[in-house]
């Protein structure tokens, strides 16, 4: 009966990504739990670039930040 | 001070209804718990039918898939 | 197929309690929107009295403040 | 290694109010707990007002309500 | 970017099938959306078996409640 | 009417350490967006080690595995 709620940045993923992602992480629960896939629910949540934050900046400021420390 | 949180799939669900939940969900925690409305939170996710999984497939193939099972 | 998650403090709901809030939310799902009881989940937490806050204050500080004023 | 979630009624934060909460909740982090920002993680969400419920109400409601009263 | 949390109810997962489970996720998200690992965190919720319900029941008399009908 | 999840793992924060997650940021709240604390909740979730994933791994082994790395 697990429920499983993913959220990942809002950035093109494509419904047939979305529909892997839903039928790669019900395999899982099936193989190591043996858990019944009919009421195991899987919630995606796409969450906007400007609304997730990652070293106290959001996401995009925080990429560029690494990229220009890098070079 | 309860907080309840409830994800539907997004498929019409009215201005109405929504408060019906919001109402209901807190009548019920102040019968049940005696709490206090004043600092009982209800947020409602609607979830696009292609962010819900079930049976490890989005919901409305998995309606389909049911459906073709029974006819 | 909703999803609810109840989050309540800590201090002493009993099993009978959890079972009717269970009961009456997926009651409510049934009878606003038309759901499927046996693809309603409802999840209850109990949250420990320090790691709820309200007012900037743990729960039983801000408790015993608004006591404090009114009197 | 935090996870932060602030969920807030969608009414107008704009996108230099949510850089500030994302850095504001990571200095906190950093400062009581001593974690690190990389794997420190925001994440905000908006809710829409007829989403958010309070008293039994929808938001707005709940606030005419309130002004109902004291006036 | 990712944040997965899994929720399954408390019945005995051991610490080797968590780690398959943490292990396996990452994986996906790593195939299918081509995630950093070292910025992907997986949390795991233990649910109590009477904080769970399905079915309007909790999950442990909705479990016999089914066995029930079918025999 | 905020609602912040903090979700920690669970490695010793005292109740103090707790208080000052709460109050800061509930203030932040306060200072960015003019919230009312009398209506933020804050909700701490202390998330065991062997429950936390990160690089695909519990994020004590993770750990280990960074520090194997670098000497």
């Amino acid at each position: 009966m697990p429920y499983v709620n993913i959220k990942i940045t809002k950035e093109g993923a494509t419904a047939d990504q979305k529909a892997a992602l839903i039928k790669g992480v019900t395999d899982l629960l099936v193989t190591v739990l043996n858990k019944n896939p009919a009421t195991t629910f899987v919630v995606i949540d796409e969450v906007e670039m400007e609304h997730w934050g990652i070293g106290g900046l959001p996401v995009e400021e925080y990429r560029k930040k690494l990229k220009a420390e890098k070079s």
